[in-house]
C-alpha cells in the first residue's frame, strides 16, 4: 500500500508540473477587476468554509467515524481541487481567471464530497483519495457536455448555483458507486449517531446554510449579488421551517438528522435559480424543497435503499439528489426565456453520466477491498478511546 | 397541532407573496456601488454566522438541551429575518437598497434570539417559532420609534450597532416574557452543563467575538470601518480580561460560562459607540462592560431572578441588558454634539416598549403548553442516547 | 493575586492611553482606497477567526484542559494585540495605516499563540498574560531588526506570509521558554487525548486551513491576491496528502494528532513565498513541509523532548519549527533575485532572538509559580463534572 500511495503522489505531482507549465497566469488588471477578484476570493473562502468545516463535520453523524470523516474530507478536497487545476489548466478548455477557475475546482470538490456520502464508512481512508482521482475527470466530462454544452446538442440550461451540475450530479454518482460498495451485512449495519456527534453534525449543517449564499453568488456579477445571497438565505430559511413542520409530522417527534440535512435542501434547490428567482419563488422553492427532502430521509430512505440494495450513509439522495433535480425543474417555470427541452435535456444527461461514470467508480473503488469494521475510526486510527 | 403549524407555514408564505410584489428592486448602480454592496453582503454573512453558529452554540452549554437549543436557532433565524423583509417590504417604511435591509432583519432576528435566550428550555420548540412571530412587528415597533424617530419625540440618538435598540431591548423583552415562563418548580429547577457542553458554548462564544466588528460595522461607510473594527476588537478584549479577572477574583475559580458570556459584554456595549469612540475609550467601556456582566453573572443573577421570580436561562440580563445600557449611556460622554435627553429618552423608551410587548408575549406563549421535562431534548427529540 | 491583576490591568489601560494619544488615525481617503481597506478588514477578520477559533480549538485536543486551553487563548489574543497596537502607536515606529497595523498586531498575536502552545498545560491561566506580555516586545524588537532590517545589517527578507517571523520565531521562544518549564515529573506525564477532544482539535485544524489563504494574503496588493491565494490552498493540499500517506506508513495507523496539525505544514512552509512561487513550486513546498513534519511528530518529538529535556505540549517544533525554517530556505530556490545570505542572516539572527529571549521569558513565568495538576481543568475552573 505505501508503494501504491508513492506512485500517487508522484503522479499527482507530475501532472501538477505540467499543467501548470501551460497554466496562463497573470493579465494585466486594473483597480476594479483587482477588487472585483478579491471580492471572488472572499467567496472562494466561504466556500472552502463550507467544504471542509461544513460537509466534514456533517459527516460527524456517525457516532464512531468522526475522525475517519474529519480526514477523509482533507484528503477528498486536497486530492480535487489540485486535479481539477491541473487538469482545467492543460489548455483545452476556456480560459477562466485564476480565481475562477479556483471556484470551479471547488464546485468539482463539493460533488465529489457528496458522491463520498453515500458510500461514507465503508471504504478505507485511502479509497476515498481513489474515489476522487476517478471522480474529477467525470466529473469535468459532464460539466463540459452539460453546462458548456460542448458539443452543442443541449443548449443553453439555467443551473447557477449548481443545482443539477453539483448536486444531483454527486448524489446520483454516489448512489450508483453505492451498487458495489453495500454488502448484505453491511445492509444491516445500523449507522449509529449520539447527542456528542449529532451536536457536531448541526454544527457542520449551520455552517453550510451561513456560507451557501457565498456558493450560490461565487460567479455572478456584482450587480445581482444582493439579489441573489437574499434568494438563498429565503429559500433556506423556508426549508428549515419546512423540516421541522414535516419531521414532527410524520415521526411524532423531531428527528436531529432531519433537521442538520433537510433543513439545507433549500440551498440545493435554489441553485438553478438563484439570481433569476423572485423572492416569493424562493420561498415557496425552499418550502417544497425541504418538504420533499424531509419525506425523503423520513420515508422513502428505508424503501429505495432496499430497492436498489444499497446503503445510502449520509442520505444523499435526499438532501442532494431529488432537491438537485426540483431545483433544476424549477427553473423552467421560473426563468423567463429557458428553454424547456434544452433544461430537461440537461438534467437527462447529467443523471445519465452520474450513473454510469459512478457505476464504473464503485467497481474499480470495491477492488481495493473493505474495512474490516464500518463506521468505526478503530479500523485504521491509532489510540481510540472510548468516550 | 399539525393544523396550527400547516396554518402558520401558509400565512407565512401568502404574507411573503404580497410585500414580495411591492417590494422595490434593482435601482441602477455603477461598479462602485456594487462593490459597496458586495462588501456589505460579506458582513451579513458574517452576522449569520454570529446568528446560527455563534448564538446556536453558546446556548448548547445546557448539558441535554443542545439539540433542541440549535434546532430553535434555525427556526427563529427562518422566521425572524423573511417576516423582517416582509414587514419592511410593504412599502410604509424608509426605502433601503436590498441588503441593507436584511442587514436589519439580521439585527433583528439577533434581538429575538437574545429575548429566546431568557426562556431557552422552558418552552416547546414550535413556541420559538410563536415567540417570533411576535416579535419582530414590536421590534420594528421600537425600531422605527426611537431609532428612526418617526414622531418627533426623541431626537437623534447614538446606537450604531444596537447597544439599545438590539440588545437591551432583546434582554428586557425576554426578561418580561420569562415573567410568565418560570414557575415555581422551573425555578427550582439548575441548568446543568458538563465539560462537552461547555466547550461547545465557548466555540459559540469564539464565533460571536471574531465577528462582532463586522456586525457593529455593518452599516457604517467604508471609510469609518478601519476605526470601527479596531474599537470593537479592543473593547472585546478590554471586557475578556476584565471578565477573568474578576470570575478569579469574585468566586476563587474561573467559571466556564462568565468567559463564554461576559468576554462578550464589550462588543455589547461599544454598539453605540463604535464608530465615535478613541481606542482608549473603547478599552475602558469593554473594561467596564466586561466587569458589570461578571458581577452579573457571579452575584446579580441569584438575586434579580428571586426578586422577579422569573429564570433567565442564558443570563441574557447581564450579557445583553445591563451592557447594552451601559453603552447607551456612555455615548453621552463620548460622542460629541451628542443630545443626553434624547439618547436617555432613547433608552427609556426602548426599556418601556420592552417590558410590556414583552409581557404581552410571554402571557401569548404561555397559553400554548409547557414541556412535560425542562432543559431536555427527550422532550421532542428521536433517538437520544445518553453520553 | 487579585491586586497583581488589578495593577496588570490599570498598567494596561494606561500604556494604551499614551499611545493612543499618539496615535495617528484618519488620513483623506478616496473610494478606492477606502475600499481596499475594508478588503484588508476581510482578511483581519478571518486572520481572527485562525487566532481564536482556528489555534484555540486545535489546542483543545488535551482530554481535560479544553476549557483552559480555550480562555488561555482568549487572553493571550486580548493581551496581545491591543498591547502591540500600543506600543506600535508610540510613535517611534513605520506609520501604517490603522488596519494594516491591526493585521500586525494579529500577527504578533499568532506567533505568541505557537509559543505558548509549546508549554500548553503546565502554567496557570495567569501566567498566560503573563507570557504575552515579556512576548510582544520581544516579537516587536525580532521583527524590526530582522524584517524591517533598522539596522540595515540584513538586507532585504522574503516572508509575506511570516514562516520566519511568525512560525518559527514563535515556537523556537516557546521551546526555549519550555526549559524553564518542563519539571522531570511533567515529563514523565502523558499528554491524554479522547475521541471527543480530538474532534474538537481536527475542527481546530479545519478553520486554520481554510482561512491561511486570508493569513498569508492579508498585505499582499489585490493584484497579487488570486496566486497568492492559490498557492496557498495547493500547499496545504500537499501537506494534507503527505501527512497521511507518511502517518500511515510510519505509524501502520492514522494518528489523528498528526492529522490536525501537519497537514497544516504546508501553510506555514509557503509564507515567505506565497506571492512568489509558481503552484508547481507550491505543491513541492507543501508536500516536504508535510513530510518533514510528520516525521517530526512521529520519530522525532520523543528524541528532542529527551535531547532538551523539554516538554513540548503542542508539537510546535514540528508544525511550525521545522516547517518555518524550510519555507524561509525555500524562498532562495524560489525568489527570483533574492540574495540568499541576507535569508540566511534573517533567519539565524530570528533564532537567535527567539533563543535568548525565549529563555529570559520562560525563567520569569516560572517564577510566577506552577499548577497543582497539569493538563487539567480542576486546577483553576469550577464544576467539571467528568464526562
Amino acid at each position: 500500500m505505501k508503494k501504491q500511495m508513492t506512485k500517487i503522489l508522484v503522479l499527482f505531482i507530475g501532472l501538477f508540473g505540467i499543467a501548470n507549465s501551460l497554466f496562463a497566469q497573470g493579465m494585466e488588471q486594473n483597480a476594479i477587476s483587482s477588487i472585483l477578484e478579491v471580492q471572488q476570493y472572499n467567496r472562494a473562502i466561504h466556500i472552502m468554509a463550507m467544504l471542509l468545516i461544513g460537509f466534514g463535520f456533517l459527516m460527524v453523524f456517525v457516532k464512531k467515524y468522526g475522525r475517519s470523516a474529519i480526514t477523509a474530507t482533507f484528503l477528498l478536497v486536497s486530492v480535487a481541487v489540485p486535479m481539477y487545476l491541473a487538469i482545467k489548466g492543460m489548455g483545452f478548455f476556456e480560459e477562466r481567471s485564476e480565481i475562477e477557475q479556483f471556484i470551479l475546482a471547488e464546485f468539482g470538490a463539493a460533488s465529489l464530497l457528496i458522491a463520498a456520502g453515500a458510500i461514507l464508512g465503508r471504504i478505507k481512508i485511502y479509497q476515498y483519495m481513489i474515489l476522487g482521482v476517478l471522480f474529477i475527470p467525470f466529473y469535468i466530462f459532464n460539466e463540459v457536455v452539460v453546462l458548456e454544452d460542448h458539443f452543442h446538442f443541449i443548449g443553453s440550461i439555467a443551473d447557477t448555483g449548481g443545482s443539477i451540475i453539483i448536486h444531483a450530479f454527486g448524489a446520483i454518482f454516489g448512489l450508483s458507486a453505492a451498487v458495489f460498495l453495500s454488502s448484505k451485512k453491511q445492509r444491516e449495519t445500523p449507522i449509529m449517531a449520539d447527542a456528542t456527534s449529532d451536536r457536531y453534525s448541526l454544527l457542520g449543517s449551520m455552517v453550510l446554510w451561513v456560507f451557501w449564499p457565498s456558493f450560490c453568488a461565487a460567479l455572478v456579477p456584482a450587480e445581482l449579488i444582493p439579489t441573489t445571497v437574499v434568494n438563498v438565505f429565503i429559500a433556506l430559511s423556508g426549508s428549515t421551517i419546512a423540516t421541522y413542520i414535516l419531521s414532527v409530522s410524520i415521526r411524532g417527534k423531531i428527528n436531529a438528522a432531519d433537521i442538520a440535512n433537510a433543513a439545507l435542501a433549500g440551498g440545493v434547490a435554489i441553485g438553478a435559480t438563484c439570481d433569476y428567482a423572485t423572492h416569493t419563488e424562493a420561498m415557496i422553492i425552499g418550502v417544497v424543497a425541504g418538504a420533499v427532502s424531509t419525506v425523503g430521509f423520513a420515508v422513502l430512505q428505508d424503501k429505495y435503499q432496499k430497492l436498489f440494495k444499497i446503503v445510502d450513509s449520509c442520505g444523499v439522495a435526499n438532501l442532494h439528489g431529488i432537491p438537485g433535480i426540483v431545483g433544476g425543474l424549477a427553473a423552467i417555470f421560473v426563468v423567463d426565456g429557458l428553454n424547456a427541452a434544452s433544461q430537461l435535456k440537461g438534467i437527462a444527461i447529467t443523471i445519465l453520466i452520474a450513473i454510469i461514470t459512478g457505476l464504473i467508480s464503485g467497481k474499480i473503488v470495491s477492488l481495493f477491498g473493505k474495512p474490516d469494521k464500518i463506521y468505526d475510526d478503530v479500523n485504521e486510527f491509532e489510540d481510540v478511546e472510548e468516550e
